[in-house]
């Protein structure tokens, strides 16, 4: 079984190499853009009356992966689908950011953690009412997301 | 530019209709199961720390889209992108379950608003740090979260 993804729009940013890349979007000041392509323009209505969106998107420069990977904010190796590592057997991104304004078919983003010419997959509003959890565990970046 | 997906596991749930599935997990008690391929098992090293998981998935059984829907918690046509009605260009899902145990490649999880045999693309960490936003606005789902 396969499935087959096709680009809605691309994501504009000031990244262009993975070094210097910030690792999500929580540990990013940087404003992007998102173009979505003119073809999918009205599926936009309405959006703007959210303050976050959820990107997905693909991690282009990815290829390949391996099921035990050492995290960014880690010295272990941990199992892969115990990490936001960006190779994975599919490759998609997810990214929180906030909405800044819309024009027409382009969206003026902040907080952008991807490279530059990121292909989107998706674009959801985010609902707290759906995507926040309380009284979390998070096992290995319990200590790391101190330092 | 394409990009081809294959399932990494499959999701086992009682839902084997639309009709009266979950539309999301915080409106769900309902316990499920994830197997993961045993190809991919390795990956779930350390997942056990974690009290929640995002899981991507496909939208097996919604095929084509349309631009403006009526969400299932609206009476009004909205934006596509604006709602998280399963039927879009690229149909991956996006759930936040809450992640019981493990038994070697089969995650037990609680909270599941998929359809039974669902196609599973990718599991990440829920991770507070990274996919929790405050000061939200949430457009045209303002008044009927409230309903």
């Amino acid at each position: 079984m396969e499935f087959t993804m096709r680009p809605i729009g691309i994501i504009h940013s000031p990244f262009t190499e993975k070094k210097g890349t910030p690792i999500q979007p929580t540990r990013s000041q940087t404003i992007g853009t998102v173009e979505v392509y003119p073809d999918y323009m009205d599926g936009l209505l309405n959006l703007e009356g959210f303050s976050h969106i959820i990107l997905l998107y693909a991690f282009h420069q990815s290829s390949g992966y391996s099921l035990r990977v050492k995290p960014f904010l880690d010295d272990q190796e941990r199992g892969l689908f115990s990490t936001r590592y960006p190779y994975r057997p599919n490759p998609i991104g997810l990214s929180i950011v906030e909405l800044v304004s819309i024009e027409e078919n382009i969206l003026n983003v902040n907080h952008i953690d991807m490279l530059d010419n990121t292909p989107l997959l998706d674009i959801k509003p985010y609902v707290p009412d759906f995507d926040v959890r309380k009284n979390t565990r998070v096992g290995w970046y319990e200590t790391r997301s101190k330092k």
